[in-house]
């Protein structure tokens, strides 16, 4: 029988709130089995942006990832964010390596191409170093990733944390049980938006596109279902989404979604 | 018999110069066997601290680490110079892992004693987990090392990146036969600190004493000396200190220590 790996993303809401981000790391680090901790960097990036007087760059709401923008993003997602969450998982006793794509040639990215608009450094991930993660979870070290990729030229590349986790969790399905966390403010994927105690329990795909087509997912929910169904097709056996309380034991309130 | 181990720290001048750090990298790609590269943040730190407006808090010359100049050393070390390099040694063919002392528990550090000097959050180390090192450089990985530490109990400390290099020595030289190499602007220690070309091609303990006695050793040098002395005392085989020119191999022109 294949050992469990449990991939977790957590959001931006988790990582800009200390005490909600104490809370998760201590589920987190109370977790059995390999594990691997996925994060962006919220909106601290935006604040060290503001206050060096560099204005954000948005088209059709997106952020464009220039030179100066990803200077910024690196300081703060492999810097400040990544090392406050490895210390705080060492003083729990969680032996934690702080790792972007970069880092052990983990994660190899292409720019993405100029189409319509030129998002600059924004990466499209193309290979999981999926042998290398192995080892390192041999070692009893516990990756903790920033959004941050490579195109193994030079170029470091903005890469959406979420497509990260659901591709690191494609590419170890071969050696292990995986299972993906999205863990995130709301408790999980809900009938009415307006209501947190709405949670639909479980969502398969044929459930899904029903709901796509009815138009009842949320919109910010939208391209994290794509991925969850993306890597429940690619060999991931599980997905889960939902608030703090995905990893109490006794708590039952989160969506599991199923291929 | 033993493999052998190069541990090099390169100095700020290099981190500083695109085309020096171009020229290093390349020499450091192409070094065989295990080896490990250690850096600080050069004036990096202080560019972003000027432009952040955090005035430097410095106490006899000696620069105070507060909260918030922490949280810029954080991101400018760990972040912006760590990850420019690894990715420029990914592009060279050198599998390099970016690493401070919280990742994988490498290096602990104790936050210096308040004495006269209130120095903030700086490290002085405790411990090195030489064994995980091992196991990393094991993988075919190379580490790259931050001048950050952590003190176990969820604090991030700043750490004199030459101390790190030679605790490292140290810490590796049971397993392994090491070489630690300080790079930096200068070819090597000088007779006499305006002629390039006086080198002192090899200093051995006595001879240390009497230059430290004759008052000819540089100060900036003095505590690179002391701490390449201490690590030859436990257990490292040799220091060799020069410039880029340290890894040619035709190159003769740099400085080596012996116990």
């Amino acid at each position: 029988m294949r050992q469990t790996l449990s991939i977790v993303k957590i959001g931006g809401n988790i990582i800009e709130d200390s005490v909600a981000l104490s809370l998760f790391l201590e589920h987190f680090a109370s977790l059995e089995g390999y594990k691997i901790l996925v994060h962006g960097g919220g909106k601290k990036a935006s604040e060290v942006l503001n206050k060096l007087g560099i204005a954000p760059k948005m088209v059709n709401g997106r952020r464009i990832t220039d030179q100066e923008t990803l200077d910024v993003v690196i300081m703060v997602y492999a810097g400040l964010v990544n090392k406050e969450i490895v210390a705080r998982l060492q003083a729990l006793n969680c032996n934690a390596l702080g790792m972007s794509g970069v880092d052990a040639d983990t994660i190899q990215a292409q720019k993405r191409p100029v189409q319509e608009i030129d998002y600059g450094f924004a990466g499209d991930i193309t290979s999981v170093n999926s042998e290398k993660m192995h080892q390192i979870l041999q070692l009893g070290l516990t990756p903790v990733f920033c959004a941050l990729t490579h195109d193994g030229k030079g170029q470091l590349l903005n890469t959406n944390a979420d497509t990260i986790a659901s591709e690191i969790a494609i590419g170890l399905s071969t050696d292990f049980h995986t299972v993906l966390y999205y863990c995130f403010e709301l408790p999980g994927v809900l009938e009415d938006v307006n209501d947190p105690n709405s949670i639909i329990a479980k969502i398969d795909h044929t459930m899904y596109q029903k709901l796509v087509d009815k138009g009842s997912i949320a919109k910010g929910m939208l391209p994290k279902m794509h991925n969850a169904f993306a890597s429940l097709k690619n060999g991931v056996q599980e997905v889960r989404i939902g608030n703090l309380g995905l990893f109490q034991k006794e708590n039952k309130n989160y969506t599991t979604l199923v291929g």
